[in-house]
C-alpha cells in the first residue's frame, strides 16, 4: 500500500483505490527507488541492466552458482490496480526479509527482478524488459521504442539515471518463479486460494472480413438477402459453442465488430471482426484454428458470403517447467497443507513467458476478486496475498538449496 | 433520360448513369420546370400548393368532379438513380399524351402530382410534401424544416418562386395511383414485369442495449463469461430465423451494431444494436414485435445479460384500397393479358402511404434490375417501363370514367 500511494487514484467502489504509474515516468522511478531502498535496507545489492531491469540480490552460500530468481513489475495500466505485478515484486522482497529474520542461508543466491515496461501501456510492445533479457527483442530496438509523445525508452533511461548504472555482467538464472494475481475468475469461483500455473496459453489474432450484399430493409424479403451480419452472428454463435466443446483451456473471443456505412434500414453488406484464439499447446491451437476456419467458411458458403481472414499477431503456447511446478507443489504442501492448490493455465501473458525461454520457469496465482484486473477495482485480500507469499518463500528455499 | 441529364452523374457499371438532384435545389427546379413545360405543351394547367407540390391538370368532361390523381417525385437521393420517383411522374405525363393523341375524354379530370422532398435526403422527414398534403405534417412545421446548412424549406420555396404561385384552392382527390420501380428483387426473381402493390409494410425501429460483463480474452474461461456480443449474435440468428417463419411479408433487419470501447482481447461487456421490424398488418406487426422481444429476453436470461429496448420510430402498416387494386388488376388484363401480375407488398415508404390517408390509393410496380435502388446503378428496361406505363394509362381511364 505504501508503493500504491505513488500514483494512487481514488475510485468509488474500489476497496483500496486504483493506480496510474506508467513505465519509466517519475512516479515509476519513485516506486522503484522505494523498492530498492527496502531491499538495500535488508542487505541486498542492486544490479541494473541495459534496459532498466532491476535485480536485487541476496547472497548464497555458493554465491558463484546461478541465482534463483523471482520477480514481476512495478508499472501499471493507465487505469490499473495496486496488485498486478507489484504483488510479485513485493512478495519476493518479503520472502528475503523472512529468510533474514530466521537466519536462513540458501545455497544459491536469490534475486528479485523488477522488469521494465511489462504492461506495454506506455511503450510497445508489452513485456519489453523481460523480452530483452530473454533475447526475444533486440536491445537496440527496445531502446529506440517511443511512447505516444515521441519520447524514447533510451531517453527515459538516461533521464532517470539508469543508463549510468547499467551493468552488462549477467550472472544468469537457475530457475525463475513469478507470483501474480490470477486476473481471472477461476480460483475465486472454486474457492481455492492457491493456483499452480502450468503454462500460458498461446494466442493468435485474426481480422475476418465478411462480404455479402447490402439491401434496403423494406423491399428485400428475408430469403433473398445475403446479410453479412446475419452470417457473422451465426459464426460467432458456432465459434463459441465449438470452442466450449474443444477443451477447458480453449478461448475464442470476438472483441471488435464493425459494419462499414451502417444504417438502421440497410441490411449489412460487409462486416469486419477480430478473432482471438487461445490454447494450451501448439497442437491444440492448430486444431482450434482449423475448426474455427472450417466453421467460418461453412457458414459463409451457406449464406453466400465471401470471407477474408488475415492473421495479425501470434504468440506460441508456453508450457512451464515440470521441475519448477513440482517445487511449487511441494512448497504448497509445506506452507499450506490445508489448501489443495488448483492447477490452471494463464490466459494472459506475463514476464515469465519470456523468461521461460532462457530459464526453467513456473508461476503461482492467488485469486482476483470478481476476476478483475487492469481495473481500478482490482483486489486480493491480505490473507490470500499472505498465502501466496508463503508458497513463494518455500519455493525459493527449495529451489535455492538445489545445486 | 432528358430529365435525367439534370444532375446526371457518370458511374462505372451503371447503364444510364446516376443522378444527384436534391429537393428544391436549382437542379430540382430545372427538372420541375422541364416537366411543367412538357405538361403545359399538351394543354395541362399548373397548380402549386403551399409546400411546393405541383399538380398538372387535364380537364375532365365533368370538370367539377374530384380529379383522379397519379404522381410521384422528381428529387433523388445524393447517390440516386434515374427511375426512383421520376418514372412515376413521367409515366403520368405519358398517359396524358396518349389520351390527347387518341382524343380520349375522361369523365373526371386527371392530375399528375409532383410531390416535394420525397427522399428526405435534403429536408427531414422524407415524404414531406405528400405528408403536408395529407395533413400528417403541419404546413408551418414543414416550412420551418431546415437542411444541414440551415436553409429552410420556406426560404427555398420563396427563392425558387413557388411561394408566389401557391394556390390554397384544393380540388381534392377521387383516387390516387402511383407507379414506381420495385426497389427490391421480387419481380425480377419471379420474371414478372408487373406488380400490384397491396400495401406498404408497417415499420417499427428500436434501439437495443445488451449489457453483460467485459473480461480479458485470456484469463476468463468460456463458461464463466457474460459476453454481450455472443448473446447478441444468438439474438440476431434467432430473430432472423423467427422472422423467416413468421410470414413472407415479415422483415427483421439489424443494420447497426456497436461495441463501446471495443478491443481485440476483451470480450464485450456491452453491445448496442438497431432493430427494424416490418409487417403487412398491425396485428402481424404486434405479433412480430412480441415474438422478437420474447426472443431477445429469453436469450438474455440464458446468457445472464441485461436488456434495454427503446422504440425510436414507427409507421403503421398501410393496406391499399381494394377498389383501386381491382382497377389496376382490370387495367393489367386490358393492356397486358399475357402477364399475370404479381401481388406484393412494398417494404419501402412512398408518397402513396400518406395520400392513402385522404384518398383511396394503390400502387403499381415494375422490376428493378438486381433489386437495386437508392443506387446509381438503378435500372429498369424500356420494355418494362412501357408495360407499367400502359397499365397506369388504362387504370387512369377506368378510374376517371367512374362517377
Amino acid at each position: 500500500m505504501a508503493i500504491g500511494e505513488i500514483g494512487h487514484v481514488d475510485v468509488v467502489g474500489s476497496k483500496v483505490g486504483g493506480c496510474h504509474r506508467l513505465a519509466l515516468t517519475d512516479k515509476d522511478k519513485q516506486a522503484r527507488d522505494l523498492f530498492i531502498k527496502w531491499a538495500q535496507d535488508i542487505g541486498c545489492t542492486l544490479r541494473v541492466d541495459a534496459v532498466g531491469n532491476l535485480f536485487l540480490r541476496r547472497k548464497g552460500k555458493s554465491d558463484e552458482l546461478k541465482p534463483v530468481m523471482s520477480g514481476s513489475h512495478l508499472d501499471t495500466q493507465p487505469t490499473g490496480g495496486k496488485f498486478d505485478g507489484i504483488y510479485g515484486c513485493l512478495a519476493g522482497l518479503e520472502a528475503l526479509r523472512c529468510l533474514n529474520e530466521r537466519n536462513i542461508q540458501t545455497l544459491r543466491p536469490i534475486e528479485i527482478a523488477v522488469w521494465t515496461n511489462e504492461e506495454g501501456a506506455r511503450f510497445k510492445p508489452a513485456m519489453l524488459g523481460s523480452g530483452v533479457y530473454a533475447g526475444v527483442f533486440k536491445l537496440e530496438d527496445a531502446l529506440n521504442t517511443e511512447d505516444e509523445s515521441g519520447v524514447s525508452l533510451e531517453a527515459e533511461l538516461e533521464r532517470l539515471g539508469y543508463s549510468d548504472l547499467a551493468d552488462l555482467d549477467d550472472p544468469g538464472c537457475h530457475q525463475y518463479f513469478e507470483l501474480h494475481i490470477e486476473q481471472g475468475p477461476v480460483l475465486e469461483r472454486l474457492g481455492i486460494d492457491l493456483g499452480i500455473v502450468s503454462g500460458v496459453l498461446g494466442v493468435r489474432w485474426y481480422e475476418v472480413e465478411v462480404t455479402g450484399r447490402s439491401c434496403h430493409a423494406g423491399p428485400s424479403p428475408m430469403d433473398l438477402r445475403s446479410d453479412a451480419l446475419v452470417g457473422t452472428s451465426k459464426m460467432i454463435t458456432e465459434l463459441t459453442d465449438m470452442t466450449m466443446k474443444h477443451g477447458q483451456d480453449s478461448r475464442c473471443t470476438i472483441g471488435e465488430l464493425k459494419i462499414p456505412n451502417a444504417s438502421t434500414n440497410v441490411s449489412p453488406g460487409k462486416v469486419k471482426f477480430s478473432l482471438d484464439l487461445r490454447e494450451g499447446s501448439l497442437d491444440q491451437l492448430n486444431e482450434l484454428e482449423t475448426k474455427a476456419f472450417e466453421t467460418i467458411h461453412r457458414i459463409a458458403y451457406h449464406h453466400q458470403l465471401e470471407i477474408g481472414i488475415k492473421e495479425t499477431w501470434s504468440l506460441p503456447p508456453c508450457p512451464f517447467d515440470t521441475k519448477c511446478l513440482s517445487l511449487i507443489q511441494q512448497a504448497c504442501e509445506l506452507s499450506h497443507p490445508e489448501v489443495e492448490p488448483h492447477s490452471l493455465v494463464s490466459g494472459a501473458g506475463h514476464d515469465a513467458v519470456y523468461i521461460s525461454r532462457v530459464a526453467p520457469t513456473a508461476m503461482i496465482f492467488v485469486p482476483s476478486e470478481d476476476g478483475l484486473s487492469h481495473n481500478e477495482c482490482e483486489y486480493t485480500s491480505p490473507d490470500q496475498l499472505e498465502k501466496g507469499c508463503d508458497v513463494l518463500l518455500n519455493t525459493l528455499i527449495l529451489a535455492a538449496n538445489c545445486d
